[in-house]
């Protein structure tokens, strides 16, 4: 199933992330972009020269000489630039596209040793220490994202190079790593390989893939001493020395128990999501209940209890992770962009089980709030971290909040999101529609067509829509044959749903948040629902958003901007709910502004000596207030930021 | 001026200072406690196994041998256990205390070399480097506190032995450092040296010391690279290799501009005020209005704009330093005890210039508040870090706020703030009582006495008082020979002050705070003035206090516990001003409880399995609250405070 967007929405990120994003990160990647690569957050250690990704791959391929640069995982950032460059291709076919992939794929399979290793730094530079530092070594994480990439070239471009030296990789990991004695008994420090694997599986239908996915997240747990041991070893072996500062904390890992056990959402947000995916997806492939009702125990506790009303998770830059229940604090957070990415993934893995709206919801979210907020309109500035209230002068004079950054910087030292954006935003297919045994459901509308196979039938699609802005979609159903259900997701943010099928159905239904229509012949479906401006309050546990109030209007939730309503907007107090004005053409493109009443507290000449006075309610006035969706803040100046607003 | 106290509050403390921290910080400076010792913070270099510094002071003075164990400027630990040994020694002179006092002093004078320096860990390990590493070394930051421990020490025995030692380091200093040609140009990385300094020149009256001491506040941030520079030197010496992470921020250090410079504190908190501190001092001395203006407009700064309503300072454990104007997040800042000390002592020096009510209150402010929350009841468990919010969860789960620990450990590796809050609870008479040219000026009510020099007399006085939990005091003035003049504070926490003397003051006014009279003969002067319980708001630039209320009455700032208001404090809003209890004894010890009534929201069902929900006022209940005085928190069990309450 490959779908062709249309819609002015999404075509708009497929046009920049082919025109913009792909050239860019190329030459970012080969070290030709004169750019100033900033820091994810304060911190002496972290790599920011340059990228040097394709070079540490010439490197090892034998046609450049020197040391390998940049994080461990930096052959990811390659990886990821070829999955969404094919997934590009998939879209909109290109010859320097294709030039550019060709290159990096010959590159790919001269750096593969011939046992079927590949991982650059340790290639290079500690071939000693292959598989023998997993706490850190991204090596299984980076052969993953090369699984991605290679299935994503394959169904682009039907050529399975990648797909042959992924499965000699495959291979050398089956040799090096398993349950027999003499074999590495555990799992790598960062999830990735697990999904990379379903994605073989997926295409070449050999279940190894699987299996060995499901080792994986078996073994990881078992023992929570196991990269301990592997350090020891190895400085008993005299091939490391005892490195001073390694504080190897098993939750970060999610190492701390099995994944049977894990109750809770903890550690490094993008590792667990990352985990959590495989396992439903896993889960769903071997049918295992055991398994799924494992991934559902985390999915409930992030979105019951850890995620923001963005999309983002990871409370804490500490280990850029999960913190406690209900722990949501707004200017302190991670909420990384590959986390969201993260999460969506794991919202569609989870809708292989079930076709449930809760998931859908979740993958809408984190796709049209905290994912695309990671990228600037120019498509070549990115966030790592995205904020639900952001102040410049937070970020400059508050070290505790110099993560936070207020506007876009061009690149990363550690350059995992930019790629990861362009890989998912160029595969909307897997989102915005699934089809199981029982239905083809449509999760999100936007504008796309194409066919589907369904049972033994492939129907054609057309839907046209007016999302994101507003709620009305038709969906053209052709080549329908016997019979053929659709599912239609009710948004549970619209409080009207009304669907209206030229022909009549066999049947309807309505389960979990989709009405179910069974065709029996070729059709027009017209949807509408509407789109009220709505008010969210958070779970009274949430003491960061006590008395406050977050605004949605369709998929969209929004916020203030300095720019909009002047500085402190902490002193500003919505007054009622904010209407919505017509769709318009502004300097950040065609969007949906909110206007609303407010009240904003005015620092009376009381203050001007006074840091305390007795208490007495402010002074205030009357001010208009404007919100703009989330995703497009810090597109125009740089100022504060804020989604959660005081209620009066 | 020596004052004896007599009060039930201040004595309590002056009598566990002797029974308890003095013995017990002595068994911990000499290995001997059997405690774990925590640390200050999350950070795997941070020494912690034991204090050791009477040890290393031992192998410097080639009693025994070994290593230096502990932070750079372990030996301070001692000099102040000596300085608050010699303070609690002239309060109630004692035997045993005088026994241990003797082995430290000869240690010292041992310890010494013979050309003055001192300071153990660069004569044991690292000669070659004395005064070349000032941005970290505390050479100069030790030698403050040892002639602060000198002049202590002096006054309690009348005994010369560590002034001579003092005047000795002082020699090596002048030896060494200066504008001339071959000498450094620099000073200390922790400004203490010139307080130091300053104590030298009361007892002495040599001017020596504070031209060195104005030196050294002088030549600060002339050069903002001047530490890089040394590191440089040393390297090119071949002193010492590079090293990697050393990232030297002049702000953090206060060098990024002179004194007369610097318009905002800015950096690590106690080092700001200590230097503030000798600047109003030596401004004082100097009579030196520029110098005396640059320290006004930082005291303006932090108490306008920087300072946490308990009189804590330091917004952000990072570099435990201030960060910018109205930032006072309650849960994630530093307020380092020894931070609120150096408050005090600044505040008092600015006192010398003008009788000034805001100068007292500041006073009253961190010394009933921030710096006495610093201990527990028991005298055997410290804070480092006095929050205004404080949850155990976040604490364990939170790793940005690991610092702000829910209850005092026994000891810390870096060792600070115990002795710094003996040495400062036993100079009290410092701060309740000061005199200049225009009157002798009672600033803190509480019950003490002692015969105080004024002009050509010495006038007899005894202050009894029902502070500081009622406003009632009586001053007996006698031995007044032809007129002396008396001001007394009117709290500015008071509505109503009276004022009546038994004899006819030559003549009254008011003036900043203050109420004068000059009397001729010997009198009894009778104040009474309300103690009122106080709402207090925040400037509404302070976004953290947004909405709430900070209740005081008298000098004590109150605060809610989960003890007596069960958890999610962040759910309860005050609905009225509290009101107090009468005095009664509870396993606090004799205190004034304060009762309120509140509302509480209720988590209803709605709840159950939703994070966010449309807007709607919440369900609440109306509760009954308990406040106590903010220092008495986590004296009774581990769970939630917080001090800025919600107002209905």
């Amino acid at each position: 199933m490959t779908m062709t967007f249309t819609d002015a929405f999404w075509s708009r990120y497929h046009t920049l992330i082919k025109d913009e994003m792909i050239p860019y990160q190329w030459s970012v990647l080969n070290d030709e972009a004169d750019i100033t690569i900033d820091k994810e957050r304060d911190d002496d250690f972290i790599p920011s020269e340059k990228s040097h990704a394709l070079e540490n791959l010439r490197i090892a391929a034998g046609r450049s000489n020197g040391h390998h640069y940049g994080w461990l995982f930096q052959d990811s950032d390659v990886y990821k630039w070829l999955e969404s460059a094919a997934n590009s291709y998939a879209l909109t076919p290109d010859d320097s596209l294709m030039a550019m992939m060709e290159e990096v794929v010959k590159l790919i399979v001269e750096a593969q040793d011939d046992d079927g290793y590949l991982s650059t730094f340790y290639q290079i530079d500690a071939p000693h220490l292959k598989f023998r530092r997993l706490f850190e070594s991204h090596e299984l994480y980076c052969a993953g994202h090369l699984f991605e990439a290679a299935v994503a070239y394959y169904k682009a471009t039907d050529d399975r190079r990648l797909l042959d030296v992924s499965e000699k990789l495959v291979a050398c990991i089956r040799e090096n790593f398993g349950s027999e004695e003499g074999k590495i008994n555990g799992a790598d420090g960062h999830q990735e390989v697990e999904l990379g694997l379903v994605k073989l599986y997926e295409v070449t239908g050999k279940t190894e893939f699987i299996d060995l996915s499901k080792w994986f997240l078996d073994i990881r747990g078992q023992d929570p001493d196991f990269y301990k041991k592997q350090l020891k070893e190895n400085e008993e072996m005299g091939l490391e020395q005892k490195m001073p500062g390694y504080s190897i904390n098993p939750k970060y890992y999610q190492i701390h128990q099995t994944v049977y056990e894990q109750e809770e959402a903890v550690g490094h947000a993008v590792r667990l999501v990352y985990m959590a995916a495989a396992m439903a997806e896993v889960a769903h492939i071997r049918n295992d209940q055991k398994l799924f009702q494992a991934a559902k125990r985390l999915w409930d506790n992030i979105v019951k209890k850890r995620m923001y009303i963005t999309g983002g998770i990871g409370s804490t830059v500490h280990g850029e992770a999960f913190t406690f229940d209900f722990d949501l604090p707004n200017d302190t957070m991670y909420c990384e962009t590959c986390a969201s990415i993260g999460l969506l993934y794991f919202a569609r893995a989870m809708m292989n089980h079930d076709t449930d709206r809760a998931y859908a919801e979740i993958m809408e979210r984190t796709l049209y709030n905290s994912i695309i907020s990671g990228m600037a309109l120019d498509g070549k500035h990115f966030f790592y971290v995205n904020p639900l209230e952001s102040d410049p002068k937070a970020h400059q004079y508050d070290p505790g909040k110099s993560h936070v950054k207020p506007v876009r910087p061009s690149w990363f030292g550690c350059a995992c999101c930019p790629p990861n954006l362009a890989r998912t935003l160029t595969s909307l297919n897997r989102y915005v529609v699934s089809q199981n045994d029982e239905s083809i459901a449509i999760h999100l509308y936007s504008d796309f067509q194409g066919g589907i196979e369904w049972k033994d039938e492939t129907v054609d699609i057309i839907l046209e829509s007016d999302m994101p802005y507003e709620g009305k979609a038709k969906l053209s159903v052709s080549r329908v044959k016997e019979s053929v259900t659709f599912a239609f997701r009710e948004p549970s943010w619209s409080k009207s749903f009304t669907i209206d099928s030229s022909a009549n159905p066999v049947e309807s239904y309505r389960k979990n948040g989709y009405v179910y229509l069974i065709l029996s012949e070729d059709a027009e479906i017209s949807l509408t629902f509407d789109m009220p401006v709505i008010e969210w309050q958070s779970h009274p546990s949430v003491k960061n958003n006590r008395g406050k109030v977050a605004i949605q209007r369709g998929p969209f939730i929004y916020c203030l901007e300095e720019e909009d309503n002047g500085d402190q907007l902490h002193l500003i107090s919505l007054k009622e709910t904010p209407v919505s004005k017509p769709l318009e053409d502004s300097v950040l493109g065609e969007t949906v502004f909110l206007k609303g009443r407010g009240v904003r507290t005015v620092i009376t000449e009381d203050w001007t000596e006074s840091l305390y006075l007795p208490y007495e309610p402010f002074e205030t006035k009357e001010v208009e207030l404007t919100f703009i969706p989330y995703h497009l803040w810090a597109n125009r100046s740089k100022g504060e930021m804020r989604v959660w607003i005081d209620r009066d």
